[in-house]
């Protein structure tokens, strides 16, 4: 009989759990209630689009010894039943009166000593996917143990990943890689960038991604307007810049990385601001060390785009990346995160062309013991042409 | 120059605030505070993928009286630009200082009097996206004002969907009705699952949807096992079930329906229980009217299967469909959210085979006067069979 355990042996999910208790103890928390996605996947290996529908919460609960107990509605009984742990407890969601609240304040106390706390992800970048009455008669029914801030015990361990996830994250970006080599067959002069965005989800998806959870861009000439609006039906022209960005997902795992192609000869302060980004992302890969803060991978970017005589914008110029299409830390002048090795993390610098006409450039890495490791192949140092 | 206003005129949207003020009203709210992707999107028409990074809050406030106020990360500044409404306050985000909290408080204190109470959605099928640490945060810096329960006071508005809504989403059931008509080309003998999930997503983007949100499915040997699994390698088999179901988006309306296919030629049980599934969603399309509540028509589906001599689960029977995958109401025994003109719903009557061998059934419809009218097209009354 095969292992019960879906996407990694279980002995990495045994691993993981060690490390959250761990820091657990180092907390004073005597469980985590996690509910999002990425943390249910990260802690059971249950992943499944199913996340889509705000129908229903999802729990499991890691007590400070023992494996982790799954708090869920009954449809996903199947296939959490796969999975490596093996309580499982269900109800039959949605339920307007009780909507899985009872059993999971009775798996609570049952886990929890009446002194103890309860962490959950509370701080920067994180959400609780449950209502807000039910984590409220939650709170009261639980009393008197309390929830407390459990942000830092989750994200110091999800933050490093495994050399498994590694290969799983390094995966998806070889499907971006592929898909970005055949922009040229679909995009150029002429073409609606609604079709540009259509085809290549469509190439992500020939090139093995299971599904394509992020598609954004731009066009515009010389330059983009922003890079989180969806595509409208305006056609390439002569002089536009095109950018793609993707979070193709394999095995649960995002890559996030963009690519930039020059419709016809790309003119002079296109160049010369794609050399300040390709200069920048050499700064950060020749330098970056373990130990270093976001905020100082911020400041080698942000410096070498200004010794390149560009100007970055206000904003993030990268994230942590890997469950989610983004994770912390921020690559910001604010977040001082440690970077630390084995996290992976996207270098994202940005440069303004003209107002309102932006550039940005970014590629995936892991955070070796000697410096970054590319995930994703280099963008060339000069920007393809898409002629004729 | 053309209206400044995306995926509707804004008078869509100002019929929208006018109804939630209406609402409100009823339900004493001096204002309602917003941030999922669905209510920002309903009430400015802001339509982004970049939903996807958990990194970051955005928030849109409806006043009592008057336009909204969104309140928003600068990364989204020029797209909310060119939505309908005027007032747009942003901050540099992700802050691991303040993250927008001040920001937010500033812009409610200014627009409720000290003695009022800012609803927000904390009920059944809701979530609050912003950290739970600031929101706590948040509550302090507004007191006097309160939160208070909005869940009503937005879900009475969003479940009625305008002509123009309803346009979309039909518009999106004929995405799917096209792709489910390729399934026979790409689907059969020997085929892995995971190949035509894939196919299945390629199909959904060049019919024309945006992007595919959801796909699921399942294949097994006279039925299949459940509906949320990720696809498996396992080649399709003569005697199996194939369902796939989607999600796929257009001008951000969903569709939400699946189809069932034979390879091979369909035994004599799983005929039955098609043909079980055919007559109850036939029986819930003559008797399904305005005024009855969402528990009746999972009466009038489940008293339909039972007369066919077969037997649902436990699960729920159908939901609203729109702006999300699935919204309130659920079609399940419990739910008393009355069923009123205007709402668009999925009737989805699932039976068991046997164990561990289910076989479920969707359609898309919108509610009128005088009973449901479909929105996909209706499957047919024997389950197409793939052979050779």
């Amino acid at each position: 009989m095969p292992e019960k355990s879906l996407i990694f042996p279980s002995g990495e999910y045994r691993g993981r759990i060690r490390a959250l208790q761990r820091e657990m103890a180092r907390h004073d928390l005597d469980a985590l209630l996690l509910t999002t996605p990425a943390d249910v996947f990260y802690t059971t290996g249950f992943l499944t689009r199913f996340w889509e529908s705000p129908a229903r919460p999802w729990f499991v609960v890691v007590p400070a010894q023992g494996d982790p107990v799954a708090v869920i509605p009954s449809i996903g009984a199947e296939l959490m039943g796969r999975c490596w742990i093996s309580d499982v407890r269900t109800w039959n969601a949605p339920d307007p009166v009780d909507d899985g609240v009872s059993l999971l304040a009775d798996t609570l106390t049952g886990l929890v000593p009446a002194s103890g706390r309860i962490g959950i992800p509370m701080g920067l970048e994180s959400h609780l996917r449950m209502p807000v009455a039910d984590f409220l008669r939650l709170q009261e029914m639980i009393t008197p143990r309390r929830i407390a801030d459990g942000t830092a015990a989750v994200y110091r361990v999800r933050e490093i990943k495994s050399e498994a996830e590694i290969a799983k994250i390094r995966a998806s970006c070889a499907v971006a890689d592929a898909a970005f080599e055949r922009v040229p067959e679909f995009a150029g002069q002429g073409v609606p960038l609604a079709r540009v965005f259509r085809d290549f989800q469509v190439a992500l998806l020939q090139e093995g991604a299971d599904w394509v959870s992020y598609v954004a861009g731009g066009a515009g000439p010389g330059g983009y307007g922003d890079v989180i609006s969806p595509a409208d039906e305006r056609p390439l022209q002569t002089g536009d810049v095109l950018m793609l960005d993707t979070g193709a997902v394999r095995e649960g795992y995002f890559c996030d990385f963009d690519r930039n192609f020059s419709i016809g000869r790309a003119t002079d302060d296109v160049r010369r601001a794609h050399a300040a980004l390709f200069a920048a992302t050499d700064a950060a890969l020749a330098s970056l060390r373990p130990g270093m803060l976001a905020r100082d991978l911020h400041r080698i970017l942000s410096e070498a785009l200004a010794r390149q005589g560009t100007k970055t914008g206000g904003g993030r110029l990268g994230h942590g990346l890997g469950l989610t299409l983004t994770e912390w830390p921020s690559v910001t002048p604010l977040d001082a995160t440690e970077l630390r090795e084995g996290m992976v993390l996207t270098l994202e610098p940005g440069v303004e062309i003209a107002p309102g006409r932006i550039l940005v450039h970014e590629e995936n890495i892991v955070l070796r013991a000697d410096g970054p490791e590319l995930l994703s192949c280099r963008a060339p140092a000069e920007m393809p042409e898409i002629l004729g």
